[in-house]
């Protein structure tokens, strides 16, 4: 390996910085499965850092499931997936409108999420050490304080001035120059979606979704009727524009869904080019696109990729995000960017909640301003790549032969598809009774496909549930087995 | 006058005790208009309290405008409105669904209710002297150095348990047994209304309101495109269910919508019999009712009343509110007790929002349970008592002849009838340039009735308001004349 420096930033232990470098290194199959490591003293001088430091390294990098120590040997690449998902079915006779109906199963997961005794693999929420709530409930006392009268009135839609500022400076890290003027606070990511697609939908129409795709979108066309077109997605790339391109050709298209960055379930980023062509294949023909980017900033590289709005030249990419993912879920505070929509969106939002709550919204923007909010995303990222790695070496341990997975980008979503005859339900089941939540694999689908597939919450996904992830994994062999046995 | 005890509230000075009684007296005619009031010596013999006292009182009342002080002679009632609203319009060609397109018009009010340098007699919100908010904000940031991790998270939908638990509570004062599963945490009033309304109604559906109703009401039916119903509306006893039976019968009513407890505008509080009979009716019929009791906490008399909730038997009546008038509006925490339609609406605020923000839940809890919220209740009861008194004084003085008003039992809202050719939105353009806000009467109804009427917010009205009403009455006035003359 070639010599290369490394950051002075004090905050990352060094051994961690060299543990980081290795792990992209076997992530971007520079070092592949099996692969013999340098030898301790070899990388020492190779990197410039004490002996020391690479073994500290090493250690981790064994903790986190991603090398292995062979005796008189010495450190080896850990075995890789075995394979990766298929590519996107193209499949032409199935990308057609869909009803939605999820029922029940949508707000399952939820109610897993309050249950304090489970494992949260379940729901995509963050873990509580991920987030700042002590600093951020102080900052929102602070503000109390210094404003009582203010914290308890309404602040009408748009919504809070210096919100909105911290909200567009933040969008420069995205590509976008928005105006405070251009943004809208609402009740999270959900409210921005919920309030973009009953604006520019009515019942019965379709809308464009890739597929999978995480059930609370879906949720969200079942409760104002939308069917749903759903476009096969690469588990890299995201939507397949050429699919798109024929689905615009055959059916009439209301509007576009996409989660563009580190998508749920997939963790799938759309590239750059795919962004503008998307853009530009909707503005020709006048169809709107709604741009989930709540996951955005948990990008497991050191910038954040840029969003669609980027390159929106017509005002019609809606932009809905919220800092739930990275800040404080039960704040509920999200926004969104409506272009050319914008003064319908608040006069929406205004008919629907009236305001969104004003405490919040301060606490947050102080919190942008002043908090270290970038420093806390490269704690949460530097969290969220350990761990995945971390869950992607555990699934690969545990689950039975036969089972892929994704290799998200970012965001907390591992998408697992098991072998085609395990039952997803059954497993969810199964899992519950041992106090660990799972979200199954239909529940992404409108057409109920991914009966074999299961979305873990990384967030979750620590050293210490290795125990769970190895009983989920018999769990699912066992069921795997049975079929073939029945069969 | 008879004799009669004061309760021995510390927290209220004797000599306001007695001018509240007073007060009342008036209220309820028993001392009417022009009448001399019992010499200070009689009346401190009569009620046995101090002449000191008596002579406060009288201060308090000539400064409430509600008495006069004629040299040599004593104290007298001040002339009282010189009308009475007409009575409801039966006029059954108007009973005619209606679509509803407010427009602009309906978020203007709020725009004003933003800009500090106005007086807001516009959008009906609590002056900020009426709100416990330091105490509020303290509750709140104790509850969140507690539990910080809990205040950062989501509390899904129906909501956090301590919150519903204190609702369910308080609704016994409202005539209601429900149990804390009953209720459900929504973002305030209006995303109870808008959740209901949404569940229960397809476009082109109609649904009855009164007629005047508040415009909220009826940006949500234009939201959600839905037609209004208008029921004429008694200034006293609320909705006539007289008309209402006759739209029932002609006419395909999907829900009823009222605001049954101190309407917005009118000040109606509709008699408990007729809680009752509305109830009945509807039941008999299969068609829901949605109950807007946003004002119901701030009556006038010495309880609340009670609900139509209380009389539901059949599960068909969704109860709607919030703390957003007695508390907090900024908080936006409301709630609804959906009956039959419960497990519906909880999925219905999971999809379209997630969740209710939680901190601003618990703080109220925690308020509602150990912050005196019946103390403090009092308090603005009086508050409110006063100021209504003291506005309807004022505009009696000040605005031209033929004006007329309501005679509010409780909440902020004055109804003013100006003579037919005053045109509120001429006023309302005047006065905004005199930094006065007002709502304009013809937002208060889908057919844009009521172009001669204004509805005032009695929260901002105190006495040193009055240069602002004398100078409202003189625009009104001046519009008057002028019409008079090019006529």
């Amino acid at each position: 390996m070639s010599p290369s420096r490394f950051s002075p930033d004090s905050s990352i232990p060094l051994y961690q910085q060299v543990a980081d470098r290795i792990t992209a290194l076997i992530e971007k199959g520079t070092l592949s499965s099996g692969e013999r490591l340098p030898s301790v003293r070899k990388l020492s001088r190779d990197w410039t850092v004490s002996i020391t430091t690479v073994l500290e390294a090493y250690r981790l990098l064994e903790n986190r499931g991603m090398i292995e120590v062979r005796p008189q040997s010495g450190h080896y690449v850990r075995p890789r997936i075995r394979t990766s998902p298929p590519e996107p079915n193209f499949n032409r006779s199935r990308i057609q409108p869909t009803a939605v109906s999820l029922g029940e199963l949508s707000v399952m997961t939820l109610h897993d999420a309050q249950d304090a005794e489970l494992l949260h693999f379940g729901a995509a929420v963050p873990h509580p050490n991920m987030l700042p709530s002590e600093r951020l409930n102080r900052t929102l006392s602070a503000v109390a304080r210094r404003s009582a009268s203010r914290a308890t009135s309404y602040e009408f839609p748009p919504g809070a001035k210096t919100y909105r500022v911290e909200v567009a400076r933040r969008a420069v890290t995205a590509g976008c120059a928005l105006t405070p003027d251009e943004i809208i606070a609402t009740n999270g990511c959900t409210g921005s979606i919920w309030l973009s697609l009953y604006l520019l939908c009515k019942p019965g129409d379709a809308v464009a979704v890739e597929t999978p795709t995480y059930y609370g979108l879906l949720r969200a066309l079942e409760g104002l009727n939308l069917q749903a077109i759903e476009i096969p997605a690469h588990h890299r790339d995201g939507m397949s524009l050429d699919a798109l391109e024929y689905a615009l050709q055959e059916h009439r298209i209301k509007a576009v869904l996409v989660t563009t960055n580190f998508h749920n379930p997939t963790g799938s980023c759309m590239p750059e080019k795919n962004k503008e062509r998307l853009v530009e294949m909707l503005a020709d023909r006048d169809i709107p696109l709604i741009e989930d980017d709540v996951y955005g900033d948990i990008t497991f590289e050191d910038e954040r990729p840029k969003v669609c709005k980027a390159y929106d030249k017509k005002g019609m990419v809606i932009l809905c995000s919220s800092f739930s993912k990275t800040l404080a879920p039960g704040y509920r505070v999200g926004y969104l960017a409506g272009g050319k929509y914008h003064h319908e969106l608040v006069k929406l939002q205004i008919t629907a909640n009236l305001a969104s709550p004003t405490l919040p919204q301060l606490a947050i923007a102080e919190f942008l301003a002043n908090g270290g909010y970038e420093h806390h995303l490269r704690r949460i990222r530097r969290m969220m790549i350990n761990q995945m790695a971390w869950l992607r070496q555990a699934v690969t341990r545990y689950f039975p032969e036969g089972t892929r997975m994704t290799n998200p980008q970012g965001g907390f979503a591992l998408w697992v598809i098991m072998p085609e005859h395990v039952d997803c339900l059954q497993l969810y089941d199964r899992a519950i009774q041992h106090k660990i939540s799972i979200s199954p694999g239909f529940m992404f689908s409108p057409k109920r496909q991914y009966r074999n597939c299961i979305r873990l919450n990384a967030a979750f996904a620590t050293e210490d549930t290795e125990d769970q992830v190895a009983l989920l994994g018999s769990l699912a062999a066992q069921l795997a087995q049975r079929e073939k046995t029945s069969v």
